[in-house]
């Protein structure tokens, strides 16, 4: 079975070597390994939460886009999208708002670091809190629900968000599901082994320390001058150094080879002046990420081209956001007025059989095996292609009429033109409802 | 100036005589006035807060539907759609959760109410709420400010409700608005004087006390049944009646003319018998709700006739929310990456001047003056009709630059076949952000 992973990227600060190392490199890595369905969004509202900065928002999504694209991630290979082009987003957030308990959300972490620290200085407890950051567990159970994702790779910060789209899922399946799942439960995934790249002062790489080493910006120069700034110690050239006592060659080993960590281990010991090695340093960082740097140009001077790939990756996404959100919304209620309601006691008494749309099974003269889906007018909804075996037209048919819009993607059926989406999930919807 | 007034229609529960006459009818008239643009929506997310039972939701949404067009509601008149058609409803939501102080959620009357009672029963202050409750204020603050509705007819205990959505607005205009008012602070609508329909026993008619008359339900035969268990004193026939203390006459009063009161109350003196009366209560009430009733019949038995009501609505509806909406995304930074960010310090140094989308005037052959707007890439995106001065093109192609999308609506432009919304939403968007 094909496992679905799903990737948030935060859509606030430039990325330096160490996001490239520990975050960018491995994701788009493991986004390659077969049997794996990877997504990859910006998460543009969770970044309103903390920025009401709107030129930041901007420059910051356009920025980590380019360069994850300059990186090597795949849009034809994964679904790389914004979060704020998928209203079905949004949309499932308040459904599951209606079945998350708020004393759930009082447990978050990151709410209670803000409350410990209003109450330390005396404040009132939510002072300067706002609803995005209490309910934002709730908008990320969403991101991952929507796709009914199997893994979440995240730090161990954002294990217990996890749980919590764990548990809402099971609310929500539990009160609304009749037996059968409507979301997977999520795993948090926590790569133990994920590599931390130290930064100039041996310290883990970070904004807060300022002891970070550019990915793209500032050009070569600027890679040339902070890698200059890294802390080794006072040997002189000539003098033996000891490779594993330095920071200096876990930023190296972090893009080398086996042979190339061993040559530059062995000279090291040899008396490799320091001054050389970071020259060495400077050229195989520069092997690596020269060629992305400039595709990161190109794709800076070309945002209308970032603009397309998210936007086609939305439509992707959203082929499969659409169909699934119109199952959930069929399973709370929010359903199309085509059928009557089983239980409506109206003042006619028992309401009348609603007519169904219906689907045809027919053979063509080529032979083969086609249906179609009729509405109650005698509009076509759906135009199947050809089947050697009426039995396969058969099993579509089923399928179509016991999971709805959800199976739509994958059956071999068009719309005829001038049909909208919107009349056959609802059509769909109908027999579906027809059948319980 | 067209004053715009938002009415919610919460979709729980059938409807009885008490709401028609103290909510529906009045809500109805009042959509007839000048000078008013009406709003009206099936409030069917907040009806997922109290609810979990689909059928009920569905069944609901349907009979309040029906309710409101057999009593008269003019679907061409006024925006009539159901509150779950519109993605740009829980989109603003969220946009508005992420600058809704904490403090403010907690100091809700429905939620303290709540609090309170799990206080006073020993159990921990948030047993059994859930985040639905608890954020439904920012919902309802969503539904009004995405039509900056001026007015909001409520009822006292939603008056707060209002408040808080004005406090939402206010704190969204002073982070994004840079000097101009995105949202209007919409006003709280109490109508005092408003009619609360006597149930059986002389208290308010509501559910609650089991003492209503129904609307449609049970037909002409319930609507006699109940009108007979009215509760009268014991005067008999023949015997003088004080019509002032009898809230039978109330009813009447309800749906009589001037005149028709002053003869019920003469006959009453005279001694008509509480039989009698109540027939021609009977006959009254039959001659207003009767033909509604049968309209309401019709509606039932073609639930897709409301359904394509409401899909019509939700389309009028969203041709005000969708442009808009891109106008508030535009002010938070969720902008289409169609021009680089100003402050965009890149690896390359100043970004390049992105080419940005042209409104071209010109005169055709037919003597009149035309503008249209070209993408970069040399597709038309919008085309004028023609117009008398070239002065009149100028004042368009001004407001398009200058409001966007949201001028979009009343501008006497078409879009060439092809050309989809978001691409022209987007192109005036980038020309806006370059004015700014």
């Amino acid at each position: 079975m094909t496992e679905r992973v799903l990737t948030g990227i935060t859509t606030t600060g430039t990325p330096h070597l160490g996001n490239y190392v520990g975050a960018i490199r491995p994701a788009i890595e493991a986004s390659r390994a077969p049997g794996v369905e990877s997504f990859f969004f910006l998460a543009d509202y969770h970044a309103l939460i903390k920025c009401d900065d709107p030129d930041r928002i901007e420059r910051s999504r356009l920025e980590l886009a380019a360069t994850w694209l300059a990186a090597g991630l795949d849009p034809q290979r994964v679904y790389f999208f914004r979060q704020s082009d998928l209203p079905e987003t949004p949309e499932l957030t308040w459904l599951l708002t209606c079945v998350t308990a708020k004393g759930q959300m009082n447990r978050a972490h990151a709410y209670k670091a803000a409350t410990d620290a209003n109450e330390a200085a005396g404040e009132d407890i939510d002072a300067g809190i706002t609803m995005g950051l209490y309910s934002y567990p709730i908008l990320m159970a969403a991101d991952i629900l929507l796709f009914n994702a199997h893994r979440v790779p995240v730090g161990r910060d954002q294990v217990q968000h996890i749980e919590m789209a764990r548990d809402i899922a099971q609310r929500f399946n539990h009160l609304f599901g009749k037996g059968h799942e409507l979301f997977v439960l999520p795993q948090a995934e926590i790569d133990e082994e994920l590599a931390t790249l130290p930064g100039l002062d041996g310290r883990k790489m970070s904004k807060s320390y300022d002891n970070t080493i550019p990915l793209f910006e500032g050009g070569a120069r600027a890679l040339k001058d902070a890698i200059a700034r890294i802390v080794t110690d006072s040997r002189l050239p000539g003098e033996p150094k000891d490779p594993d006592s330095s920071h200096l060659v876990t930023i190296h080993d972090a893009f080398a080879t086996m042979e190339q960590r061993a040559a530059f281990r062995a000279d090291l010991r040899a008396g490799l002046a320091w001054g050389e090695a970071k020259e060495r340093l400077v050229r195989l960082i520069e092997s690596h990420i020269g060629p992305m740097r400039e595709r990161y140009a190109d794709l800076m001077a070309h945002p209308e081209r970032i603009e397309d790939t998210l936007q086609e990756g939305a439509r992707k996404a959203r082929k499969i956001a659409g169909p699934f959100l119109a199952q959930l919304r069929q399973a709370v209620g929010l359903r199309p007025m085509t059928a009557l309601p089983k239980a409506a006691g109206t003042a006619q008494g028992e309401a009348h059989k609603q007519a169904l749309p219906v689907f045809k099974q027919y053979r063509e003269a080529d032979g083969r095996f086609y249906f179609k889906l009729t509405a109650t007018d005698g509009t076509v909804l759906l135009q199947s292609s050809g089947f050697a075996e009426g039995r396969e037209a058969g099993v579509w048919v089923k399928r179509l009429k016991t999971e709805g819009a959800a199976a739509l993607g994958a059956a071999p059926v068009e719309l005829p033109a001038g049909v909208d989406r919107t009349t056959v999930d609802a059509a769909l919807a109908a027999l579906m409802a027809a059948q319980e």
